[in-house]
Protein backbone atom coordinates (compact mmCIF):
# COMPACT_ATOMS: atom_id res chain seq x y z
CA UNK A 1 0.00 0.00 0.00
CA UNK A 2 1.28 3.24 -1.17
CA UNK A 3 1.62 5.78 1.91
CA UNK A 4 3.33 9.01 2.76
CA UNK A 5 4.71 11.00 5.74
CA UNK A 6 3.76 14.75 5.98
CA UNK A 7 3.97 17.20 9.27
CA UNK A 8 2.84 20.65 9.43
CA UNK A 9 5.22 21.81 12.71
CA UNK A 10 6.33 18.66 14.43
CA UNK A 11 2.39 17.70 14.13
CA UNK A 12 2.99 14.48 12.01
CA UNK A 13 0.83 12.45 9.49
CA UNK A 14 0.56 8.70 7.55
CA UNK A 15 -1.07 9.92 4.21
CA UNK A 16 -2.73 7.49 2.32
CA UNK A 17 -3.68 8.43 -1.40
CA UNK A 18 -6.74 6.33 -2.07
CA UNK A 19 -8.59 8.91 -4.93
CA UNK A 20 -11.23 6.05 -5.51
CA UNK A 21 -12.10 5.43 -2.00
CA UNK A 22 -11.10 1.72 -2.56
CA UNK A 23 -9.24 1.29 0.65
CA UNK A 24 -11.14 -0.39 3.70
CA UNK A 25 -9.36 1.28 6.36
CA UNK A 26 -10.47 0.30 9.71
CA UNK A 27 -9.71 1.57 13.06
CA UNK A 28 -7.53 -1.23 13.95
CA UNK A 29 -5.37 -0.61 10.29
CA UNK A 30 -5.39 3.01 11.16
CA UNK A 31 -3.92 2.44 14.95
CA UNK A 32 -1.12 -0.04 13.54
CA UNK A 33 -0.16 2.76 11.00
CA UNK A 34 0.72 5.22 13.51
CA UNK A 35 2.17 3.15 15.87
CA UNK A 36 5.30 4.78 16.25
CA UNK A 37 7.76 1.58 16.77
CA UNK A 38 5.78 -1.34 14.68
CA UNK A 39 4.05 0.87 12.14
CA UNK A 40 4.41 4.10 10.11
CA UNK A 41 3.85 6.44 13.00
CA UNK A 42 2.18 9.40 13.29
CA UNK A 43 -0.54 11.34 15.24
CA UNK A 44 -3.24 10.27 12.48
CA UNK A 45 -4.02 9.40 9.14
CA UNK A 46 -5.35 11.26 6.02
CA UNK A 47 -6.52 9.10 3.67
CA UNK A 48 -6.97 11.34 0.31
CA UNK A 49 -9.92 10.94 -1.36
CA UNK A 50 -12.53 12.15 -4.08
CA UNK A 51 -15.47 13.82 -2.21
CA UNK A 52 -17.39 11.76 -5.12
CA UNK A 53 -15.89 8.68 -3.67
CA UNK A 54 -16.46 9.04 -0.46
CA UNK A 55 -20.19 8.60 1.65
CA UNK A 56 -19.35 11.71 3.69
CA UNK A 57 -18.41 13.84 1.35
CA UNK A 58 -20.54 12.80 -1.50
CA UNK A 59 -23.22 15.66 -1.31
CA UNK A 60 -20.10 18.42 -1.83
CA UNK A 61 -18.46 16.78 -4.49
CA UNK A 62 -18.90 19.85 -6.96
CA UNK A 63 -17.66 22.18 -4.35
CA UNK A 64 -14.38 20.32 -3.45
CA UNK A 65 -12.53 17.82 -5.53
CA UNK A 66 -10.50 16.74 -2.43
CA UNK A 67 -12.07 14.98 0.89
CA UNK A 68 -9.57 15.08 3.78
CA UNK A 69 -10.88 11.84 5.63
CA UNK A 70 -9.10 11.90 8.61
CA UNK A 71 -8.51 9.65 11.60
CA UNK A 72 -6.63 9.99 14.92
CA UNK A 73 -4.12 7.51 16.07
CA UNK A 74 -6.05 5.33 18.20
CA UNK A 75 -8.17 4.89 15.09
CA UNK A 76 -11.01 6.81 16.07
CA UNK A 77 -12.22 9.86 13.67
CA UNK A 78 -11.88 13.46 14.13
CA UNK A 79 -13.50 16.18 12.84
CA UNK A 80 -10.94 18.45 11.96
CA UNK A 81 -7.39 18.95 12.34
CA UNK A 82 -6.22 22.46 11.12
CA UNK A 83 -2.33 21.02 11.13
CA UNK A 84 -3.58 18.23 9.24
CA UNK A 85 -5.08 19.78 5.99
CA UNK A 86 -2.38 21.58 5.65
CA UNK A 87 -0.21 18.99 5.49
CA UNK A 88 -2.92 17.13 3.26
CA UNK A 89 -3.10 20.19 0.77
CA UNK A 90 1.00 19.69 0.13
CA UNK A 91 0.76 16.35 -0.16
CA UNK A 92 -1.55 17.09 -3.04
CA UNK A 93 0.26 19.06 -4.66
CA UNK A 94 3.96 17.38 -4.62
CA UNK A 95 1.82 14.06 -5.44
CA UNK A 96 0.60 15.33 -8.56
CA UNK A 97 -2.59 14.96 -7.71
CA UNK A 98 -3.65 18.60 -8.13
CA UNK A 99 -1.06 20.59 -10.42
CA UNK A 100 1.95 21.66 -8.70
CA UNK A 101 1.65 24.96 -9.11
CA UNK A 102 -1.71 25.49 -7.40
CA UNK A 103 -2.07 28.25 -5.15
CA UNK A 104 -5.37 27.21 -3.72
CA UNK A 105 -8.02 25.07 -3.82
CA UNK A 106 -10.95 24.02 -1.62
CA UNK A 107 -11.04 21.17 0.49
CA UNK A 108 -14.01 19.17 2.06
CA UNK A 109 -13.98 18.30 5.57
CA UNK A 110 -16.54 16.88 8.02
CA UNK A 111 -16.82 20.76 9.74
CA UNK A 112 -17.42 21.58 5.68
CA UNK A 113 -15.59 23.13 3.07
CA UNK A 114 -12.17 25.30 3.83
CA UNK A 115 -10.11 27.43 1.76
CA UNK A 116 -6.56 26.47 1.53
CA UNK A 117 -3.57 28.87 -0.03
CA UNK A 118 -0.56 26.68 -1.33
CA UNK A 119 2.87 29.11 -0.49
CA UNK A 120 6.44 27.80 -0.89
CA UNK A 121 6.97 27.50 2.73
CA UNK A 122 3.80 27.63 4.37
CA UNK A 123 0.60 26.33 3.27
CA UNK A 124 -2.70 28.35 4.81
CA UNK A 125 -6.11 27.34 6.14
CA UNK A 126 -9.11 29.27 6.82
CA UNK A 127 -10.83 28.04 10.29
CA UNK A 128 -14.17 28.91 11.62
CA UNK A 129 -13.01 32.14 14.22
CA UNK A 130 -12.90 30.66 17.73
CA UNK A 131 -15.44 31.12 20.44
CA UNK A 132 -13.74 33.18 22.81
CA UNK A 133 -15.39 32.09 26.43
CA UNK A 134 -15.31 33.02 30.49
CA UNK A 135 -12.27 32.90 33.01
CA UNK A 136 -11.07 29.84 34.06
CA UNK A 137 -7.85 27.93 35.73
CA UNK A 138 -5.26 25.44 35.28
CA UNK A 139 -3.04 23.92 38.04
CA UNK A 140 0.10 22.28 37.01
CA UNK A 141 2.81 21.45 40.38
CA UNK A 142 0.09 22.94 42.67
CA UNK A 143 0.50 25.98 41.39
CA UNK A 144 -2.61 28.15 39.74
CA UNK A 145 -2.87 29.43 36.20
CA UNK A 146 -5.42 31.67 35.35
CA UNK A 147 -6.91 31.48 31.70
CA UNK A 148 -9.62 32.15 29.35
CA UNK A 149 -11.78 29.44 27.44
CA UNK A 150 -12.32 29.47 23.96
CA UNK A 151 -13.63 26.82 21.65
CA UNK A 152 -12.50 26.22 17.87
CA UNK A 153 -15.12 23.25 17.43
CA UNK A 154 -13.03 21.24 20.48
CA UNK A 155 -12.57 23.16 23.73
CA UNK A 156 -9.72 25.51 25.01
CA UNK A 157 -8.18 27.23 27.72
CA UNK A 158 -5.17 29.57 27.07
CA UNK A 159 -3.25 30.34 30.22
CA UNK A 160 -0.75 32.70 30.72
CA UNK A 161 2.30 32.39 32.34
CA UNK A 162 5.17 34.81 33.72
CA UNK A 163 7.50 34.43 30.94
CA UNK A 164 9.52 32.23 28.54
CA UNK A 165 11.87 30.52 31.56
CA UNK A 166 8.72 29.81 33.05
CA UNK A 167 6.90 28.46 30.60
CA UNK A 168 9.67 26.20 29.62
CA UNK A 169 10.42 24.79 33.21
CA UNK A 170 6.61 23.71 33.23
CA UNK A 171 6.39 19.81 33.83
CA UNK A 172 3.81 18.85 31.40
CA UNK A 173 4.34 15.50 31.91
CA UNK A 174 1.39 14.82 33.80
CA UNK A 175 -1.92 16.22 32.70
CA UNK A 176 -2.92 20.08 34.12
CA UNK A 177 -5.60 19.93 36.54
CA UNK A 178 -8.58 21.79 35.19
CA UNK A 179 -12.50 22.26 36.71
CA UNK A 180 -14.23 19.26 35.66
CA UNK A 181 -17.46 21.14 36.18
CA UNK A 182 -16.58 23.65 33.21
CA UNK A 183 -14.87 21.39 31.08
CA UNK A 184 -16.86 17.68 31.37
CA UNK A 185 -15.35 16.07 28.33
CA UNK A 186 -11.82 17.46 29.24
CA UNK A 187 -9.88 20.74 27.68
CA UNK A 188 -6.60 21.19 25.55
CA UNK A 189 -4.74 23.55 27.85
CA UNK A 190 -2.31 25.70 26.19
CA UNK A 191 0.28 28.09 28.33
CA UNK A 192 1.89 31.16 26.53
CA UNK A 193 4.34 33.38 27.50
CA UNK A 194 4.86 36.98 25.06
CA UNK A 195 7.88 36.54 23.05
CA UNK A 196 10.13 39.57 21.41
CA UNK A 197 7.92 41.58 18.36
CA UNK A 198 8.39 39.86 15.09
CA UNK A 199 7.58 41.41 11.80
CA UNK A 200 4.48 41.38 10.14
CA UNK A 201 2.79 40.25 13.73
CA UNK A 202 0.73 42.45 15.99
CA UNK A 203 1.52 39.83 18.92
CA UNK A 204 3.87 37.04 19.53
CA UNK A 205 3.91 34.54 22.23
CA UNK A 206 5.47 31.54 22.63
CA UNK A 207 3.17 28.34 23.16
CA UNK A 208 3.51 24.71 25.13
CA UNK A 209 0.07 22.29 24.88
CA UNK A 210 -1.21 19.74 26.94
CA UNK A 211 -3.64 17.91 24.28
CA UNK A 212 -6.41 15.94 25.85
CA UNK A 213 -6.01 11.71 25.56
CA UNK A 214 -2.47 12.73 24.04
CA UNK A 215 -0.17 14.34 26.63
CA UNK A 216 2.19 17.17 25.52
CA UNK A 217 2.66 17.84 21.51
CA UNK A 218 4.71 19.47 19.54
CA UNK A 219 2.08 21.51 18.02
CA UNK A 220 -1.97 21.79 17.96
CA UNK A 221 -3.45 24.13 15.15
CA UNK A 222 -6.60 24.54 17.09
CA UNK A 223 -4.72 25.59 19.94
CA UNK A 224 -2.72 28.15 18.13
CA UNK A 225 -5.87 29.64 16.93
CA UNK A 226 -7.50 29.39 20.52
CA UNK A 227 -4.16 31.36 21.81
CA UNK A 228 -4.26 34.01 19.05
CA UNK A 229 -8.25 34.42 19.70
CA UNK A 230 -7.66 35.15 23.06
CA UNK A 231 -4.49 37.12 22.94
CA UNK A 232 -5.99 39.86 20.34
CA UNK A 233 -8.90 40.44 22.90
CA UNK A 234 -7.12 43.37 24.26
CA UNK A 235 -5.07 44.24 21.81
CA UNK A 236 -5.48 48.05 20.70
CA UNK A 237 -7.22 48.09 18.19
CA UNK A 238 -10.38 46.33 16.53
CA UNK A 239 -11.44 43.62 19.35
CA UNK A 240 -10.49 39.86 17.89
CA UNK A 241 -9.04 40.52 14.60
CA UNK A 242 -4.75 40.97 13.99
CA UNK A 243 -2.05 38.79 13.44
CA UNK A 244 -0.34 36.29 15.83
CA UNK A 245 2.64 34.66 15.91
CA UNK A 246 2.66 31.92 17.90
CA UNK A 247 5.82 29.86 18.45
CA UNK A 248 4.84 26.55 19.52
CA UNK A 249 7.87 23.38 20.10
CA UNK A 250 8.03 22.63 16.09
CA UNK A 251 7.87 25.44 15.26
CA UNK A 252 6.09 28.73 13.96
CA UNK A 253 2.01 29.59 13.33
CA UNK A 254 0.95 32.47 12.21
CA UNK A 255 -2.96 33.32 12.80
CA UNK A 256 -5.00 36.17 11.10
CA UNK A 257 -7.92 36.92 12.47
CA UNK A 258 -10.14 39.64 10.78
CA UNK A 259 -13.50 38.91 11.98
CA UNK A 260 -14.53 36.67 9.44
CA UNK A 261 -12.43 33.82 9.25
CA UNK A 262 -9.68 32.53 11.13
CA UNK A 263 -6.33 31.74 8.69
CA UNK A 264 -3.64 29.31 10.01
CA UNK A 265 -0.23 29.66 8.38
CA UNK A 266 2.85 27.78 8.86
CA UNK A 267 4.83 24.89 6.84
CA UNK A 268 3.71 21.86 5.99
CA UNK A 269 6.06 19.29 4.67
CA UNK A 270 6.32 15.46 3.19
CA UNK A 271 9.07 13.91 4.14
CA UNK A 272 9.24 10.67 2.86
CA UNK A 273 6.83 8.17 0.44
CA UNK A 274 7.19 4.45 -0.36
CA UNK A 275 4.94 1.54 0.24
CA UNK A 276 3.98 0.08 3.89
CA UNK A 277 4.00 -3.99 3.46
CA UNK A 278 0.76 -4.42 5.58
CA UNK A 279 1.76 -8.27 6.15
CA UNK A 280 3.71 -6.83 8.77
CA UNK A 281 1.49 -5.09 11.06
CA UNK B 1 17.23 8.78 -0.20
CA UNK B 2 16.47 5.48 -0.01
CA UNK B 3 15.26 3.94 3.08
CA UNK B 4 13.35 1.56 5.24
CA UNK B 5 11.50 1.41 8.36
CA UNK B 6 11.89 -2.17 10.16
CA UNK B 7 12.19 -3.31 13.67
CA UNK B 8 12.55 -6.76 15.93
CA UNK B 9 10.13 -7.06 19.03
CA UNK B 10 9.37 -3.19 18.83
CA UNK B 11 13.11 -1.89 18.43
CA UNK B 12 12.54 -0.12 15.32
CA UNK B 13 15.41 1.10 12.55
CA UNK B 14 15.53 3.56 10.02
CA UNK B 15 17.46 1.16 7.25
CA UNK B 16 19.80 3.03 4.69
CA UNK B 17 20.95 0.91 2.01
CA UNK B 18 24.64 2.23 1.31
CA UNK B 19 26.30 -1.24 -0.54
CA UNK B 20 28.92 1.36 -1.58
CA UNK B 21 29.57 3.34 1.24
CA UNK B 22 28.78 6.28 -0.92
CA UNK B 23 26.69 7.96 1.77
CA UNK B 24 27.94 11.11 4.08
CA UNK B 25 25.66 10.00 7.36
CA UNK B 26 26.60 12.78 10.12
CA UNK B 27 25.36 13.03 13.25
CA UNK B 28 22.77 15.62 12.62
CA UNK B 29 21.28 13.53 9.43
CA UNK B 30 20.68 10.41 11.66
CA UNK B 31 18.85 12.46 14.54
CA UNK B 32 16.61 14.18 11.75
CA UNK B 33 15.74 10.37 9.88
CA UNK B 34 15.08 9.21 13.76
CA UNK B 35 13.08 12.09 14.89
CA UNK B 36 9.60 10.33 15.61
CA UNK B 37 7.60 13.21 13.75
CA UNK B 38 9.45 15.41 12.01
CA UNK B 39 11.85 12.24 10.51
CA UNK B 40 11.19 8.90 10.08
CA UNK B 41 11.54 7.88 13.17
CA UNK B 42 13.25 5.16 14.94
CA UNK B 43 15.67 3.85 17.53
CA UNK B 44 18.87 4.13 15.79
CA UNK B 45 19.88 3.99 11.82
CA UNK B 46 21.24 0.91 10.58
CA UNK B 47 23.59 1.98 7.24
CA UNK B 48 23.92 -1.29 5.07
CA UNK B 49 27.26 -1.20 3.61
CA UNK B 50 29.89 -3.73 2.32
CA UNK B 51 32.29 -4.27 4.36
CA UNK B 52 34.87 -3.06 2.19
CA UNK B 53 33.45 0.05 1.59
CA UNK B 54 33.48 1.41 5.09
CA UNK B 55 36.70 1.70 7.10
CA UNK B 56 36.10 0.17 10.74
CA UNK B 57 35.28 -3.36 8.70
CA UNK B 58 37.58 -3.32 5.56
CA UNK B 59 40.32 -6.37 7.17
CA UNK B 60 37.08 -8.02 7.54
CA UNK B 61 35.38 -7.90 4.30
CA UNK B 62 37.01 -11.54 2.99
CA UNK B 63 34.98 -12.98 6.46
CA UNK B 64 31.58 -11.00 6.11
CA UNK B 65 30.45 -9.08 2.83
CA UNK B 66 28.19 -6.69 4.86
CA UNK B 67 29.19 -4.65 8.01
CA UNK B 68 26.09 -2.99 10.33
CA UNK B 69 26.90 0.79 10.75
CA UNK B 70 25.00 1.03 13.79
CA UNK B 71 24.23 4.82 15.28
CA UNK B 72 21.81 5.78 17.71
CA UNK B 73 19.04 8.03 17.67
CA UNK B 74 20.99 11.08 18.93
CA UNK B 75 23.89 10.32 16.00
CA UNK B 76 26.54 8.84 18.55
CA UNK B 77 28.06 5.56 17.52
CA UNK B 78 26.83 2.43 18.66
CA UNK B 79 28.98 -0.78 18.91
CA UNK B 80 26.28 -3.39 18.83
CA UNK B 81 22.58 -3.96 18.89
CA UNK B 82 21.23 -7.31 18.92
CA UNK B 83 18.12 -6.13 17.55
CA UNK B 84 19.05 -4.20 15.09
CA UNK B 85 21.46 -6.89 13.87
CA UNK B 86 18.65 -9.17 13.73
CA UNK B 87 16.09 -6.40 11.71
CA UNK B 88 20.03 -5.89 9.50
CA UNK B 89 19.56 -9.69 8.04
CA UNK B 90 15.28 -9.21 7.23
CA UNK B 91 16.46 -6.15 5.28
CA UNK B 92 19.42 -7.79 3.50
CA UNK B 93 17.11 -10.41 2.20
CA UNK B 94 13.76 -8.45 1.87
CA UNK B 95 15.46 -6.05 -0.20
CA UNK B 96 17.64 -8.46 -2.53
CA UNK B 97 21.03 -7.58 -1.45
CA UNK B 98 21.72 -11.36 -0.49
CA UNK B 99 19.64 -14.26 -1.93
CA UNK B 100 16.31 -14.32 -0.79
CA UNK B 101 16.50 -18.10 0.29
CA UNK B 102 19.36 -17.05 2.38
CA UNK B 103 19.26 -19.50 5.55
CA UNK B 104 22.65 -18.05 7.29
CA UNK B 105 25.07 -15.81 7.17
CA UNK B 106 28.35 -13.65 9.37
CA UNK B 107 27.41 -10.34 9.32
CA UNK B 108 30.63 -7.69 10.41
CA UNK B 109 29.39 -5.42 13.12
CA UNK B 110 31.98 -3.06 15.30
CA UNK B 111 32.31 -5.92 18.35
CA UNK B 112 33.03 -8.57 15.47
CA UNK B 113 31.69 -11.17 13.06
CA UNK B 114 28.44 -12.42 14.54
CA UNK B 115 26.53 -15.54 13.11
CA UNK B 116 22.91 -14.94 12.02
CA UNK B 117 20.15 -17.50 11.05
CA UNK B 118 17.60 -16.24 9.12
CA UNK B 119 14.05 -18.30 9.59
CA UNK B 120 10.41 -17.35 8.14
CA UNK B 121 9.50 -15.78 11.03
CA UNK B 122 12.46 -15.71 13.85
CA UNK B 123 16.02 -14.22 12.95
CA UNK B 124 18.66 -15.43 15.43
CA UNK B 125 21.92 -13.98 16.14
CA UNK B 126 24.87 -15.47 18.00
CA UNK B 127 26.39 -12.95 20.43
CA UNK B 128 29.10 -13.09 23.25
CA UNK B 129 27.88 -15.05 26.58
CA UNK B 130 26.64 -12.78 28.94
CA UNK B 131 28.94 -12.41 32.22
CA UNK B 132 27.13 -12.60 35.50
CA UNK B 133 27.83 -10.12 38.08
CA UNK B 134 27.45 -9.62 41.56
CA UNK B 135 23.77 -8.46 43.85
CA UNK B 136 22.91 -5.12 43.73
CA UNK B 137 19.40 -3.43 43.88
CA UNK B 138 17.10 -0.87 42.15
CA UNK B 139 15.21 1.31 43.87
CA UNK B 140 11.35 2.23 41.64
CA UNK B 141 8.70 4.38 44.04
CA UNK B 142 10.14 4.30 46.86
CA UNK B 143 10.26 0.62 46.66
CA UNK B 144 13.68 -1.96 46.52
CA UNK B 145 14.40 -4.82 44.37
CA UNK B 146 17.11 -7.04 44.62
CA UNK B 147 19.26 -7.97 41.51
CA UNK B 148 21.93 -9.40 39.99
CA UNK B 149 24.52 -7.78 37.60
CA UNK B 150 25.18 -8.82 33.99
CA UNK B 151 27.61 -7.45 31.54
CA UNK B 152 26.76 -7.79 27.52
CA UNK B 153 29.55 -5.43 26.65
CA UNK B 154 27.02 -2.88 28.52
CA UNK B 155 26.04 -3.06 32.09
CA UNK B 156 22.95 -4.44 32.85
CA UNK B 157 20.74 -5.36 36.46
CA UNK B 158 18.13 -8.04 36.49
CA UNK B 159 16.15 -7.68 39.12
CA UNK B 160 13.24 -9.93 40.44
CA UNK B 161 9.42 -8.76 41.15
CA UNK B 162 6.94 -11.06 42.75
CA UNK B 163 4.43 -11.73 39.45
CA UNK B 164 3.58 -10.53 36.47
CA UNK B 165 0.54 -8.02 38.30
CA UNK B 166 3.45 -6.70 40.52
CA UNK B 167 5.71 -5.92 36.76
CA UNK B 168 2.56 -4.35 35.34
CA UNK B 169 2.54 -1.43 37.75
CA UNK B 170 6.40 -0.99 38.21
CA UNK B 171 6.34 2.97 37.40
CA UNK B 172 9.19 3.23 35.16
CA UNK B 173 8.09 6.93 33.56
CA UNK B 174 11.30 8.02 36.07
CA UNK B 175 14.48 5.80 35.74
CA UNK B 176 15.24 3.36 38.69
CA UNK B 177 17.45 4.83 41.28
CA UNK B 178 20.54 2.80 41.23
CA UNK B 179 23.91 2.36 43.35
CA UNK B 180 26.39 5.03 41.52
CA UNK B 181 29.09 3.05 42.91
CA UNK B 182 28.57 -0.01 41.05
CA UNK B 183 27.20 1.41 37.93
CA UNK B 184 29.32 4.63 37.40
CA UNK B 185 28.32 4.48 33.60
CA UNK B 186 24.44 4.32 34.51
CA UNK B 187 22.71 0.71 33.94
CA UNK B 188 19.53 -0.51 32.13
CA UNK B 189 17.87 -2.26 34.91
CA UNK B 190 15.43 -5.06 33.58
CA UNK B 191 12.28 -6.41 35.81
CA UNK B 192 11.06 -9.90 35.49
CA UNK B 193 8.69 -11.99 36.40
CA UNK B 194 7.76 -15.91 36.40
CA UNK B 195 5.65 -16.83 33.27
CA UNK B 196 3.54 -19.53 32.83
CA UNK B 197 5.60 -22.60 30.91
CA UNK B 198 6.09 -22.39 27.56
CA UNK B 199 6.84 -25.66 25.15
CA UNK B 200 10.93 -25.55 24.02
CA UNK B 201 11.84 -23.21 27.05
CA UNK B 202 13.72 -24.02 30.08
CA UNK B 203 12.16 -21.08 31.80
CA UNK B 204 9.78 -17.89 30.82
CA UNK B 205 9.76 -14.77 32.22
CA UNK B 206 8.10 -11.87 31.90
CA UNK B 207 10.56 -8.04 31.30
CA UNK B 208 10.56 -4.76 31.30
CA UNK B 209 13.50 -2.74 30.47
CA UNK B 210 14.38 0.95 31.90
CA UNK B 211 17.29 1.78 29.39
CA UNK B 212 19.69 4.55 30.53
CA UNK B 213 19.28 7.33 28.20
CA UNK B 214 16.01 6.51 26.74
CA UNK B 215 13.54 5.60 29.48
CA UNK B 216 11.01 2.42 28.82
CA UNK B 217 11.63 0.60 25.59
CA UNK B 218 9.38 -2.44 24.02
CA UNK B 219 12.27 -4.55 23.72
CA UNK B 220 16.40 -4.80 24.66
CA UNK B 221 18.04 -7.39 22.64
CA UNK B 222 21.18 -7.76 24.98
CA UNK B 223 18.88 -7.30 28.48
CA UNK B 224 16.33 -10.19 27.03
CA UNK B 225 20.43 -11.64 27.03
CA UNK B 226 21.28 -10.67 30.70
CA UNK B 227 17.91 -11.99 32.23
CA UNK B 228 18.66 -15.39 30.53
CA UNK B 229 22.05 -15.87 31.81
CA UNK B 230 20.93 -14.50 35.40
CA UNK B 231 17.76 -17.04 35.20
CA UNK B 232 19.62 -20.06 34.03
CA UNK B 233 22.41 -19.14 36.76
CA UNK B 234 19.84 -21.60 38.97
CA UNK B 235 18.23 -23.93 36.68
CA UNK B 236 19.03 -27.58 38.16
CA UNK B 237 21.42 -28.41 34.75
CA UNK B 238 24.57 -26.86 33.77
CA UNK B 239 24.90 -23.65 35.22
CA UNK B 240 24.54 -21.25 32.60
CA UNK B 241 23.10 -23.40 30.01
CA UNK B 242 19.58 -23.81 28.85
CA UNK B 243 16.76 -21.55 26.75
CA UNK B 244 14.82 -19.45 28.29
CA UNK B 245 11.62 -17.09 26.62
CA UNK B 246 11.50 -13.51 27.62
CA UNK B 247 8.24 -11.39 26.81
CA UNK B 248 8.88 -8.19 25.98
CA UNK B 249 6.42 -5.46 25.80
CA UNK B 250 6.78 -5.49 21.86
CA UNK B 251 7.06 -9.49 21.77
CA UNK B 252 8.99 -12.62 22.28
CA UNK B 253 12.31 -13.25 22.44
CA UNK B 254 14.37 -16.47 22.93
CA UNK B 255 17.47 -16.67 24.62
CA UNK B 256 20.07 -20.24 24.38
CA UNK B 257 23.16 -20.57 26.18
CA UNK B 258 25.41 -23.35 25.73
CA UNK B 259 27.91 -21.97 27.48
CA UNK B 260 30.02 -20.74 24.45
CA UNK B 261 27.20 -18.31 22.85
CA UNK B 262 24.45 -16.53 23.27
CA UNK B 263 21.71 -17.26 20.51
CA UNK B 264 19.12 -14.24 20.88
CA UNK B 265 16.10 -15.24 18.43
CA UNK B 266 12.69 -13.32 17.40
CA UNK B 267 10.72 -11.74 14.90
CA UNK B 268 12.08 -8.80 12.80
CA UNK B 269 10.17 -7.47 9.76
CA UNK B 270 10.63 -4.82 7.20
CA UNK B 271 7.56 -2.67 7.74
CA UNK B 272 7.89 -0.36 5.07
CA UNK B 273 10.42 1.06 2.30
CA UNK B 274 10.39 4.09 0.41
CA UNK B 275 12.05 7.70 -0.47
CA UNK B 276 13.09 10.41 1.83
CA UNK B 277 13.05 14.02 1.05
CA UNK B 278 16.64 15.12 2.65
CA UNK B 279 15.77 18.71 1.90
CA UNK B 280 12.87 18.77 3.87
CA UNK B 281 14.64 17.03 6.95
Amino acid sequence: MKFAKAHGTGNDFVVLPDPDGALDLTPSLVAALCDRRRGIGGDGVLRVVRSAKHPEAAGLAGEAEWFMDYHNADGSIAEMCGNGVRAYVRYLASSGLIAADTTQLDVATRVGVVPVQIGSDNVTVGLPVPIVGGESTATVAGLSYAGVAASVGNPHLVCAVADVAALNALDLSRPPRVDAATFPDGVNVEFIAAGAPVGGADRHVHMRVYERGSGETLSCGSGACAVASVVLQDVGMTPGTGTVAVDVPGGRLTITLDGDTCRLSGPAVVVATGDVDLATL
